[in-house]
């Protein structure tokens, strides 16, 4: 072995389960041996179950998170058009980078960081921009560690006959995110987060309303690798060579949802709010302050305040060196000065919460 | 396990040396652990060695070689630049086509398939489009089996201050190109081929003119994955985040570098041709024909066309049925009409060779 493991406590990747390990190490096969196609449609499936929806195009992608929110946003951008984002932290502001790389204009709908956006904000940025063809939010924002709520904005948006986009690369797998029923059009996250699977390999699901407008498209998708119309002639019966799947990883990710279904999404969910809630009252009594919105605050990543006198990097190092304890440092207006702490997919245990405490409470002496 | 082993002896995926695997479930790292950092330094210097390059910007990409073929065009390509393609085959189409896809034009020097492009062609383009920006081919057509002179192409480029971009993604690892001396500017490859190891991760290598023409674009790259600028942040000093490294394929691609550096360069490549040679030898033996120019077949990819008599569909499925190996059926003209047989990396052994010819003569009855 070339390293020693890690407790991965950090925004992702996170520890898998040994099952995942070992899936990744399948026999490898051509993508388009019939074993091969069979696992596709058995992931396919079980991401059905974790999106909760019965969208028939719910697919891998063959890159990371950010593979994925590109797609999401490229298949649709058409140069001119307006997309309204709303931006509660980084990955937001990145969202809106992303609709303008595309020819697009993102109208921006912002709040400070640790905040959410409301409601009302969404609405009346739809008045202001009644031709905006979509409205895209992230729900759980990595850089801040709080969860947007979707219900109120999925209505507004569907009672005007937008499309909505929502990211849930932090919180999938560890959140209860009904898909269909939160009104999302389209939706998309990664393997190495609450999933529980590897990095390099995302997903992604669209409804028949997000399909129609892309088969409207004026212009072809200008990128290629993330052309969903022609991943989707590879996914189901035309099976036309797009890429040559990337085999281990898509093993990996159908046994990671595997372990998912036979947790149980509900158990799951309320595995992910134990280990945090264990974590925040424990940081509470080490006497740190979390940061954000306390409504708002997801499960699966945490962001504490670093308390006076503690030296960011010194303290992400005795606990990296000396405990093998990966948490990571704040983003943007909070570098240096936050600390993230994720508990996600197979790293969102009780006794990986007690490690991180005792170890915390030594370094910091508290 | 859940399914059998294959002989893989199709276009890629390959079989992995089992050292590939070990190494694809090392420990799970963080995208920014020390320990990680150094995995990538090493991987870099090990493709400098395979790409026979001393280039900095020598990096992997957390996509298929289908992403470093866009990566490599998207950076260069702004709206209204034209690009002289030259296509022997599928990929090379499909270079056009990507160029188009970013606004660019791509003037095509065509030949059919399974011929070469003739140096004195792309002259004539260049004389034809002065303002061409760059000249771009693949090499190892894995749609025909045949590879592509550069030697000759890569001086005309450079006469002209253009830049050379070639696709190497079927014949880097197992076939000798000298990126530098071939006067190479962009050059790109892709893992599951002769380079042993997994699909989903690719690498690419940019010379200072290339990256001296990247930085000196007008626009922002159209797509925010592949923006080289931005991955080279994070694979350098910087360490600006731009993805989640995936991992275990860094990993499982670094071992596989380090087995070609370990068996070296120039062996490798000696493999690669005996194997290659002794398939069509026996494929000859057999009664069979193979396919395109006899000056310029590769090694790694052979094209047998299809005797009278045998079904297509029939004799692949009772080869991976009865025997467990996997070759795969013609592309594009040859569809129904020839298959393709690769020996690629861990796959490219006489036993291999020895085991097909076996399994043919008792499948044709020859």
């Amino acid at each position: 072995m070339s390293h020693e493991p890690r407790v991965l406590l950090g925004p992702g990747p996170s520890n898998v389960h040994p099952r995942v390990f070992q899936a990744m190490i399948s026999p490898i096969l051509g993508y388009l041996d019939p074993v091969f196609l069979d696992a596709m449609d058995e992931t396919m499936s079980r991401l059905r179950y974790l999106f909760q929806t019965q969208n028939e195009l719910t697919v891998t992608l063959p890159g990371t998170g950010m593979a994925a929110m590109e797609a999401a946003i490229c298949n649709v951008v058409e140069p001119g058009d307006e997309v309204i984002v709303g931006i509660h932290g980084f990955f937001g502001q990145r969202m809106a980078e992303i609709v303008e790389r595309h020819g697009g204009t993102a109208i921006k709908v912002e709040v400070g960081f640790g905040q959410v956006i409301g409601a009302d904000q969404i609405g009346q940025a739809l008045d202001d921009h009644p031709n905006a063809k979509m409205v895209a939010v992230v729900h759980g924002e990595t850089s801040s560690g709080i969860g947007q709520p979707l219900a109120e904005i999925g209505k507004l948006v569907r009672d005007r006959g937008k499309l909505f986009l929502v990211d849930t690369v932090c919180s999938l797998g560890g959140a209860d995110i009904p898909v269909g029923d939160l009104l999302i059009d389209i939706c998309y996250s990664g393997g190495q987060k609450c999933i529980g699977g590897p990095a390099g390999i995302s997903c992604i699901t669209l409804n028949d309303r997000a399909q129609e407008v892309l088969q409207a498209r004026s212009n072809a998708v200008d990128t290629w690798y993330l052309d969903l119309m022609l991943i989707k002639k590879y996914w189901f019966a035309d099976r036309v060579y797009h890429h040559t799947a990337p085999g281990p990883m898509v093993f990996a990710l159908k046994e990671a949802l595997e372990i998912i279904q036979e947790e149980g999404l509900e158990n799951r969910v309320a595995r992910h709010k134990e280990a945090g809630d264990l974590l925040k009252n424990g940081l509470t009594d080490l006497g740190l302050e979390l940061f954000g919105d306390p409504e708002n605050r997801l499960s699966m990543l945490t962001c504490v305040m670093i308390p006076d006198g503690a030296d960011d990097a010194d303290v992400r190092g005795r606990l990296l060196n000396d405990f093998g304890i990966e948490i990571v440092g704040g983003f943007g207006p909070l570098k240096g000065k936050a600390w993230r702490i994720g508990l996600m997919g197979y790293s969102a245990t009780e006794r990986n919460v007690h490690y991180l405490l005792a170890a915390l409470r030594e370094i910091l002496g508290a």
